[in-house]
């Protein structure tokens, strides 16, 4: 990838620096965040957005929030590293890379204030966790990628959903990676890409990382997925996720569910791609994970024009579940999940020590 | 309603006003088309829009071809009126109540003709026949309102694709009639609309009328229409048609046919509403009908400014097909057609004369 979507520059003080997604594509602009408030908006408004991104996100803030800290006692700073997690946790409800990234920075800051390490060594502890959810983010893009890559044959048209690329993540993405694996192994891929209403993230992100990769891309309406399948026009579909529950309901964004309905309704395989931390021990079934509802003005306005009456009511969720029964395979960076169920999710997460 | 969508102003020779439909519901504006020219270019650009109104729209659009054809000698006028279908014919390819609408001119006038009629006779006979084509659809609108009202509950919320109501019809509409008529009949309705990208006839103008007509309109993305169904929040749904084959399959805005899917999916009934004038008998299937493919920027732009990237591809019909299979009725002016298939639709143009 020619850029960055995510980075921490400097040491410590130091900031992240990330590239701005609401002005994509038309202007490729960096912006930097030095504090926890700039980073929780930078997430609601979606500068940074896709569930590993936003772990990424989450860590980096967690720095932000604490490095000034250095002259606190390591009592005080384990208490402003809770303030810090909670104004992030807020950021967003449904992608639970987020609560995952701010859970593995206070698990590491506990253990080591437990082993009694100083206010310093607890700061330099926090700066190795986030840099190391950074780097196995990177890694984990790749080995999905791999993993993934085996499932698409040469020639093949694959149609996904929002933008689960490169600019979703910190590596080369989720559902986007074995496409670029693909590329690397010499095989002849096509995408088709849909907008993704109301945010036009396959408008504006998918298409444009795509084109920057070389790959030929047709973008369409939400509404033109059915007829494309059923033209035959559609080999196989990769979409990423925001969670994952025990029984491997997949939660994405919203319109992923019409499209797992019509791959099935189509013989067309649903592949979802998504590293082990977007998936949520704790949740046991898709109906029990938090759907965000967004701002009404994301339906009834576009490009800051209103297009809708005054007076008309608005329904916004930002996220749909995908029950477990239409998704052909889950590609996570150890392995491919064939026709997940429960019992096969729990042995994945058992076999990473995720669960006991 | 409190507005006409199209009418004749003016006796011979007269001209033609209809709601700006592009400019909705920000301005509610009134043009004049004068010339079968201005009304080539407002059907293309759908100033006027829906099958029944584009059928309309093109019966008054041969009255602006002939009626300065005054001193032409009978002969003379025959071949302008041919001349000025071709034009009108052209205007868009999918919907059938615009072929159906020139036919029913030129039959009239060939008949007239071969009668012995001069042309003074002539051009009286092709402003009844169009007078005719307009008052014939009010009144279907108001038969197809009372055969589907019969299919709504007191208390239904009901889902619809695009417009398909009196802003697509000279009357008050087609899968928007039974709501009317539900209401009127003392019934509590309320309405789920899709906002239908590309061009949002959803968001813009069904959400505008039925605001207009005081029913409580919800405004949800395209993506959003499975998990409402999901959630049983519909209960049924409604929506129009630009073409029937002989065989029942539907042809309509695009986004119906992933909509009828779902629906069977989630055990809605789905209903087609549409006049006789929508079916087509020289079509056996749907797999025959020609689909319009509009402009790519109609994808790539949203009200004027360019959100895709330079250089991705786009496909963009502007209808699709629904399978006759899962579609629960299909209602016209003569009555509701359970189940549809070949033998049903064909005993029902067999009785109204459409076919032998």
């Amino acid at each position: 990838m020619n850029f960055k979507t995510i980075q921490w520059v400097g040491d410590s003080p130091g900031f992240v620096r990330m590239v701005e997604q609401t002005l994509l594509p038309q202007q490729f602009v960096e912006v930097d965040i030095r504090t926890v408030e700039e980073m929780v908006d930078a997430i609601y408004r979606l500068a940074v957005r896709g569930a590993p991104a936003i772990g990424v996100a989450a860590a980096f803030g967690v720095l932000l929030g604490v490095q000034d800290c250095r002259k606190l006692s390591s009592d005080s700073l384990i208490s402003t590293l809770d303030e810090v997690c909670s104004k992030l946790a807020a950021a967003r409800p449904t992608a639970v890379n987020l609560f995952w990234a701010l859970d593995r920075m206070q698990h590491r800051a506990q253990r080591d204030f437990e082993a009694g390490l100083e206010t310093e060594a607890l700061l330099e502890a926090l700066q190795q966790e986030a840099q190391s959810i950074f780097e196995s983010d990177v890694e984990t893009c790749r080995r999905m990628g791999e993993h993934g890559a085996e499932l698409i044959q040469d020639g093949q048209t694959i149609l996904t959903h929002c933008n689960a690329g490169a600019l979703a993540t910190a590596g080369c993405g989720t559902a986007l990676a074995p496409i670029y694996q693909a590329l690397a192994d010499g095989k002849r891929v096509a995408v088709w890409a849909d907008e993704t209403r109301p945010l036009l993230q396959g408008a504006r992100l998918t298409s444009w990382e795509l084109l920057q990769a070389g790959i030929e891309v047709t973008l369409i309406t939400d509404n033109t997925a059915g007829s494309a399948l059923r033209a035959g026009r559609i080999d196989c579909i990769f979409v990423g996720s925001d969670r994952i529950a025990r029984n491997g309901d997949v939660c994405n964004k919203i319109g992923t569910y019409p499209l797992a309905v019509l791959a099935r309704e189509h013989n067309v395989p649903f592949y979802v791609v998504a590293p082990l931390s977007t998936f949520d021990p704790n949740i046991l079934e898709g109906a029990d994970i938090p759907i965000e509802e967004r701002n009404e003005s994301e339906v009834t306005d576009i490009g800051g024009q209103r297009v809708a009456p005054e007076g008309v009511g608005v329904y916004n969720p930002a996220f749909d579940v995908t029950p477990a029964k239409l998704v052909a395979a889950i590609v996570t960076e150890t392995g491919v999940i064939k026709n997940p169920d429960q019992s096969k999710v729990e042995a994945v997460l058992r076999s990473a020590g995720r669960i006991e």
